[in-house]
């Protein structure tokens, strides 16, 4: 099968490179990044294992788009938000499976695209058509999807943390609360003052407190989950690693239950999901044993005197939380092995 | 007045070494460290502008920690706790003044100290007299005292961020979390795995979840403030700085109140302490803007869609979590500027 | 084929560990770790993707080594120096295989076990068998040896680096030096001050200047390579990081040389190498690009009014510079591809 | 005395800024930063404790440059090359004294900038008053000097280290290497990628080998201190911690000399330099040991096999390599005593 990647110079696209420069069943087409037409690949990032004579093709061209649309069996759109939307229209429009890793997809209503991203979205009858591609969660539904909305890398980590209670009615779906740490990939690749080293290395800080735009996205697939609209309180920080994220999750559980019971609904909900690790009780995980891996790992600890049960989940953002996620959706939307091209890393220490 | 420090060498007693050494007020009488007796202090710190012939005491000499109560007007002990106690108790006796930077009469109750310190405490009756020295709330206390028990680091960010909305009633005290983040120095000078470069450089890991040591702490000080029994749950978290500690807090305001009323609220009931800043509101404090410095300092925001109201409070655990506070202190029990010695740092950035 | 480890819970040994068990060919027949019989591999290295019931084997039970020995075609022995020897010649008697990571067969007299490391060495016999598992220059005789040394890491980026300038004549081989930084890695797991992460992080030391244990070796291979008794000033530097071998090398060309022609020679003498690449002109290769791989990058650069070439030459320390050589060197010992199960990693960034 | 800042808003003009503000005897006129006129200074940088009405004059109008220099008695320039000079000739025609913190009065020779930075130099009469402000080596010059170009970072570094042995002929000056490393924040403050954190963290590289612009600078000042033209190959190395820079320098001593008279003379050379500290011998400097220091440590090693005299000397880039260095220099030009401002950081660790 044939794959072009619109948008392929960032981090992500450059991960989703080379994840599909060494999947067995994909091969690439076409690898657009507007005004880098040309430009060698491993000029960019010379510790990617790939031809040196692999170049960016162009996107001033509008034809070479649309071009790589044609000749490609699948699309992934990693453009900033309001831009992928157009190239994904562009190529179901002509047939095409797409995954977009953008968030233009993700939301359900355009009313949430005006309000959280100030622009109207072109194509409302795509957001119905679109699947939200937690792989682990909605499994079928992506089987036979043509447009995947791949998820951000908070939602990711929240989601799969929250999924087994909510999906059991086992927690107050109106009072959870998820602390967010993650690294400075996360912002993407691209100089500004707030990513660089120097203001970054030995601080830490909270931001866009009940306003990040990964809020409406988190709660909206927690009320599917819920069955009924949940209130979650979304806290982001910025911590001086390179990759990584870690959610703490509070919830209220509505009845008394035990880690060990916890420990077995997770056990169970996740026993097929090739890629969700359950700690043993005791154990809670750390954001370096998912480090370049597609996996997310979750624990559990109990603080008796309050009553809350609180989730700890991680993911690497640039895997799970992005690239690697989508390469699972591909493999599951073409009939490969979920895990075809993402065996674990072997990153230790 | 002639000050001796026991338990000197590690990284909190090495700072109070070089904060009495630059005091104007007070001069170092005796700086004890078991085992190290003779060693030069520049040796084991050389970054530590002081005269290369200042010395170890030992400690395996009893006399000479008794010899130094004797021979001084305040004792500071940061010896591992349970041990601070005997110093401390000894010093009391000889009708000297303590600083205990241990937690060994921070805790109201002996039994507390049996549940979460596993320990016997051999001097109930010092618990009652000794007064919790977090400087901003217990002022007129500390003033008149002979034994301050130094705050943990985690609970001096996380009370100082709720007391102004604790001490008005304006929030529900049965239901706070506080989720920290905190800089590897808080594990203290000494080598193990867990705190080892390569462990903790490009991860981060939450621990201790509802059973850290500064549970108790933290939830008997916001009950006083709160006036009621609290139940507050913390979670600890290590991340690769050097120095820092980060609460980002959950609190539900009883009544609608805006930012705008609790900044009024925070600014007017610290307007008489110098190392508290209020950040405007839209600004969250970064722990980079305390390091090496005595300040705390308080963000806010508000989740409207869940009315969460966020407090985030940040210090640097070496100085207002630990040695700088203690200074503090002894400048408020002598009379002197509370800030003395205590000028801000000039790291920028 | 079956491999046993024996020193398998260190870094090195852990990642060794990893390799051969993604490895086509190669099973694990043992994996033994002195006091930690019967613990699970992945309960110490979390992140490893292993079977959970994988368990290292007991080294205190002396027969299980042997055992270990009898049933295995192939030993890795990891062990603190001096240790490695007696088990590798044990191996070695009963005809089996044996790559050695510790330094105990680098060196070939006798006389500089006792200058440098302190032992007398039991096996002189044995050092004249070994080969220096330096694949890229001593491949044939790799084929054909049945005891192989494992080069020390520091001493791998600085051979490779001047092994085709020395081969050639081109470059006085009495004055050379070495600068070389490498991260915390190196110093392997285990707890010490020197390592832990708050005297590490934010700052940068010199160590060992003229007194490395890496010395001797660098200068006797150097040395070999060209064909009189080399002088190497090497002197090595602690960085902020996990990985990472960056050696910046100082030469004089004994005539003039441009570094097109620099380049030529490198790309020529290293054409067969899989595993070295020769930057374009102008680029300086970074750690990061050979980071968990087992890559050794190679660029070049000159002062014209101070007349020096300067090499610089990056490695990742715990894979060209230990487990993964120890694979590069097993897969020609035992006639597979050259990078077998060493594929590039995928880190980007 | 009243004090100007032009270029105040960068790293270097913040920190130069705040020693200013705390300074017993200068104070500070107007703040100028081109673009910043009315932003308050501790926006910019929050962990200034400055007082919050403190706002940058502008530099739009030229005025009020003009304007500053008049009613100032030492005018600081931080501006980019080229753009310093013009506003330090300014006010030397006024009469009044500079400090020039970029590399515009470094050099001796017009065609010095031509060559290495590329404009022609406006004021070539002012090169020639300028006193190179490296305080330990020209103290009598600077205290009588109306203009001095304070030094560069490496150069500082290198030249402290190799002075008082180029000043007793006792080392070859025609063949000493300078291999260098600095924290990130010598780049300056400023987004661009290549400084971005998670291109710069867990990696490391070298650049501008043979071609940086303090080459120059460094040959120039190691040939007066030898008197007879030197050659200094220079390496700069780029490693991920905020500050300080490590040199070590390789050099061939002329004939026999031991460690211990190497440190004799060090001694005896810097007898009366405050800011520089000579370790013992056996004792490496570690840039952590003058963080947020004015203080340069140097520490001796000799390779016997090589007969190489190796010094390793740290600074940080910011303070003694520019600000602090800055300040000192003022003190000497206004007869305080050296080190008034100055006192030494208490960060440990």
């Amino acid at each position: 099968m044939w794959v072009s990647i619109v948008g392929a110079s960032g981090y992500t696209g450059a991960i989703l490179t080379n994840f599909i420069n060494k999947h067995p069943y994909a091969k690439i087409r076409a690898l657009i990044s507007s005004g880098r037409e040309g430009t060698a690949i491993s000029d960019l990032y010379p510790g990617l294992e790939i031809d040196d004579k692999t170049t960016f093709s162009g996107m001033l061209d509008e034809y070479s788009v649309s071009e790589a649309i044609e000749k490609s069996d699948l699309i992934f759109t990693a453009l900033p938000h309001c831009k992928s939307a157009d190239v994904a229209a562009e190529a179901i429009k002509k047939g095409k499976k797409v995954i977009d890793l953008s968030a233009d997809f993700r939301l359900n209503q355009t009313s949430m695209y005006e309000e959280w991203y100030g622009f109207t979205h072109g194509y409302p009858e795509l957001l119905n058509k679109a699947v939200y591609g937690l792989c682990e969660l909605n499994k079928e539904k992506i089987i036979n999807a043509n447009l995947i909305a791949n998820p951000g890398c908070y939602p990711t980590s929240i989601i799969l943390g929250l999924a087994p209670l909510l999906k059991n009615g086992l927690i107050d779906e109106k009072d959870i609360i998820a602390n967010s740490l993650s690294g400075v990939s996360g912002a993407g690749r691209g100089a500004n003052l707030g990513t660089s080293f120097v203001e970054v290395n030995e601080s830490v800080k909270a931001y866009s407190i009940g306003s990040h735009r990964h809020s409406p996205e988190i709660t909206q697939e927690v009320s599917k989950l819920a069955g009924s609209e949940a209130r979650v309180t979304f806290s982001p920080h910025l911590i001086p690693v390179n990759r990584g994220i870690l959610s703490t999750i509070y919830t209220n559980p509505k009845n008394n239950i035990t880690l060990e019971e916890v420990k077995a609904l997770y056990d169970e909900f996740y026993k097929d999901s090739y890629f969700v690790k359950i700690e043993k009780n005791g154990i809670l995980p750390q954001t370096k044993w998912v480090y370049d891996s597609n996996y997310c790992r979750i624990g559990f600890a109990q603080d008796k005197r309050t009553n809350k049960l609180v989730i700890v989940s991680v993911i690497d953002n640039l895997i799970k939380g992005a690239s690697g996620q989508a390469v699972q959706n591909m493999n599951l939307m073409f009939g490969f092995p979920e895990n075809t091209g993402l065996e674990a890393n072997r990153l230790i220490p």
